[in-house]
């Protein structure tokens, strides 16, 4: 390639030129990200997960094209958008969590993970934001508005699952602790945006006539909403699927481009009627995966799972690459120091707040021989690095708040992010060592399954009448347990016959 | 979902909200059109291909926009961004292309590709420009300077694959014939883009120091040199794939996703150093489908073709739609008429004498048996509408020309393309069962082979000594025609074995 030679060209062709090597730089970090990911794999190397590479390597070639004489439209390139990662990035990866999701363990800890996901992002961000709050008001740090201690609380909540849980997958560690690991991490960043949205539309709409419950009503209708025109979308495609009649051998391809248009028909449904396209897409999902997608034809079948996985990891390399090198051109206000310090001791604070109040309550109810051990919630406490999501949601922050706070929240995300990404990221699989939680493998016992032989584990109300306090919460938290039981009969008896074709075979092989 | 209530959203999460919406509208074209399609493709109804189907109801739903009062947020999510064409929706398509490309009549037509794909072009182009300045001349049309002709030629030169050839798919044609339409439809963007830009950067410097030498000299320089970039991409891959071991059974994923990074890489490269990437990612895919694919596992390789496959069936309906809608949208100045016409029938008369002229040239140096028939000639000279690179260059023309000239050429563009798409592609069945080039299958008996048995049909020089015009024209594309020859030796004997694991068994399956 030598010979070639760079002809002059046209503004138009010049800009495009900017464009190319601007995507071609991205190419090559990709490429070397999943080159060193792999390698570093496969030395058993846990120290630096891929997720932390990408990042450095993001660090790394924005700090080289901050310092270089980089052009400027190369530089546009680079910027991370935040619509581009709301509606391109993230779908594929929320998508892809949803529909690899192992429905047996999730279903069977569905209680704990919506109890950790809901009240426990809820609790932390309220207590990140009253602490934030309160540090300003003592002069421990800057001070910003309650509602703004709130907006950082609830953004600086959401967990991101990709570093953690690879390093889970690769150590093989206890089925029960990964399944609230990932359900929690994933569930936690639809209610963190949620309650991010939430609070926006607070700030900016008259402060006088809202009170907390109104808010909370709201938060929970989009919930609702989300989740339930996900879960629509879900079971239409399996309709579809199941009377199209598209798994005969010639329309493979016209199957496959429906079946992936799906989800991204689902997030955007939601997103454009106002609800949050991150749930409504996780549960289209898991509904996608355990009915729509025994309807396909075998062919279609193997090519759709490797396709959203594919996908989502081209995804999340890149965002980490992203992030890496915006935080590297972005400006940074490093004049709060004391903001950064004081929030990443906070965090830590409403993480404990989360996982050990949230454990209690779970273990209230659970039998004695299901009880969430000490040391799972530690390493679910441990858990807990900040990714792409709250980086996202600061730097939209910095455009929806006054010039100064936006920006404050941002750098101290912006440093929560590496910190904990590279940490955490790095010390997982020491931690899991410590605390002994490794290679109990998924092949381990599992509590209960999913399936009818469950009544031990869910039902069964003998076993835990020893433990005296908080009867009457006690009994309604059980209602909430049948009502999850019953929803698994309902599904093998009424919802897997209705929407999907092959029902015997296909109901063990969707749940393996 | 009707009790799924629209929460008052923030600023920023109203911008969100109309994306949402915009991206939903397509998501919903996208599925109706390839819907239509099927039922249409089913019922045999050639009138309207997919391709026109798409283009309609881009247009019909573009139409309905604009007389609505949409918001304007969500209409800018549906203006054709050239750049998000060139960059995103193109490469994809282009790739499959090359990558789906028989190898088999495409090399053993190769020589009269390149004819029509390069010479062909150059003589069409350079002809319609002439007659639309001659035009302007003799007051027949509005009076456009000599070079914007030429640009205006060019991009108007540009003919477009994807309707005829499904037709051609669908009815099965002679394979030849199929070769001929599909390699010089392809070639052909590339030449016509080339040319384009040539042409548009010959305008913007200083016009007297340029002779149409030099020009030449420099598109041959920009072909050669991205058609060598391509192939040495292509061959890299190739390299990377027999000695990186990545086809054992977990690194699925990691050798999907590099494969897919590959023709991405080699387009970005082109465009980034101001070279052609569509010419580039064209080699890069005739290469990577004959050697680095049969490289990979035989899971990812199932994979890669099912995965190129949809994503281009995806880019280029959605091409088609995304068109219509935008014609429906965009400003169009009307006021010529007269230019709309008569560039409609110079293109004809252009496209004639590319076709005609290109395959009396190629029949001198054929041997009797393999003569072009003027049958397959007439579908060539068909089979010439234009889409969405005419489209494509022709929006670029309006920023890259002064204000009122780019304007002209855009509308008289979009009307060829609706006027060609709907009716050629809504004839071409009838054309192709008129000339009765139809039914051959592609069982039918090919003129010779791309392996070495091919001497009867390349070589041998006895068949063709009847015929008595031009003998030194002849014997110089004999010289052409035997360095082919040579090249399927070239390739038999070493670049097969050097690039690929399986030598024996892979390089029929890669024949077939």
């Amino acid at each position: 390639m030598s010979e070639v030679e760079i002809s002059p060209a046209d503004p138009s062709g010049k800009e495009q030129q900017a464009a190319g090597l601007g995507i071609l730089l991205q190419i090559m970090m990709l490429v070397l990200s999943f080159v060193l990911g792999h390698l570093l794999r496969r030395r058993k190397f846990y120290y630096l997960p891929e997720a932390s590479a990408s990042l450095l390597i993001g660090l790394i070639v924005g700090a080289l094209a901050n310092i270089s004489n980089t052009e400027n439209n190369i530089r546009a390139w680079f910027n991370f958008h935040e619509e581009f990662f709301f509606l391109f990035l993230l779908p594929p990866i929320i998508f892809q969590s949803g529909f690899s999701l192992a429905p047996k363990p999730f279903f069977s800890n569905f209680g704990a993970i919506i109890t950790f996901a809901i009240l426990g992002t809820f609790i932390a961000s309220i207590v990140t934001g009253v602490l934030v709050y309160l540090g300003g008001v003592i002069f421990l740090m800057y001070r910003l508005p309650f509602v703004e201690c709130l907006m950082f609380g609830a953004l600086i909540s959401a967990t991101d699952p990709v570093t953690v849980l690879s390093i889970f997958q690769e150590l093989g560690t206890d089925t029960n602790l990964y399944a609230l690991v990932f359900g929690e991490s994933v569930l936690n960043d639809a209610i963190a945006i949620s309650l991010y949205r939430t609070m926006s539309s607070v700030k900016s709409h008259a402060p006088s006539n809202q009170n907390f419950l109104l808010v909370i009503l709201r938060f929970l209708e989009t919930f609702v909403g989300s989740l339930s025109s996900g879960v629509a979308v879900g079971f239409t495609s399996a309709l579809l699927f199941k009377y199209a009649g598209l798994d005969i051998d010639n329309l493979q391809n016209l199957e496959c481009c429906l079946f992936v248009l799906f989800p991204y028909f689902s997030y955007m449904l939601a997103e454009g009627v106002g609800l949050s396209g991150i749930v409504s897409i996780l549960f289209t999902g898991i509904v996608m995966k355990h009915y729509s997608f025994s309807n396909l034809s075998e062919n279609s079948q193997r090519f759709a799972s490797a396709f959203f996985h594919l996908i989502s990891s081209l995804a999340e390399t890149f965002v980490f690459i992203y992030m890496g090198f915006d935080i590297a051109m972005e400006q940074h206000s490093w004049s709060h120091i004391g903001f950064i310090f004081f929030s990443i001791l906070f965090i830590v604070v409403a993480r404990a707040a989360n996982v050990f109040s949230c454990a209690y309550l779970v273990n209230l109810v659970r039998p004695a021989n299901r009880q969430i051990p000490l040391k799972h919630q530690k390493a679910l406490w441990y858990s807990g690095l900040r990714g792409a999501m709250a980086f996202a949601l600061a730097l939209q922050s910095v455009h929806d708040l006054p010039e100064g706070h936006g920006q404050t929240i941002f750098t101290a995300t912006t440093a929560i992010v590496v910190l904990t990404v590279l940490l955490i990221g790095g010390s997982t699989g020491t931690m899991l060592e410590a605390l002994d939680v490794v290679g109990d493998g998924h092949d381990g016992p599992l509590g209960e399954s999913f399936e009818g032989n469950n009544a031990n584990g869910y039902i069964a109300p003998l076993y835990d009448e020893g433990t005296s306090s908080g009867n009457k919460l006690k009994m309604r938290l059980k209602e909430f347990k049948n009502s999850t039981a019953s929803f698994t009969a309902l599904d093998r008896n009424y919802l897997t016959p209705f929407f999907t074709t092959q029902n015997e075979d296909e109901e063990e092989q969707a749940l393996l």
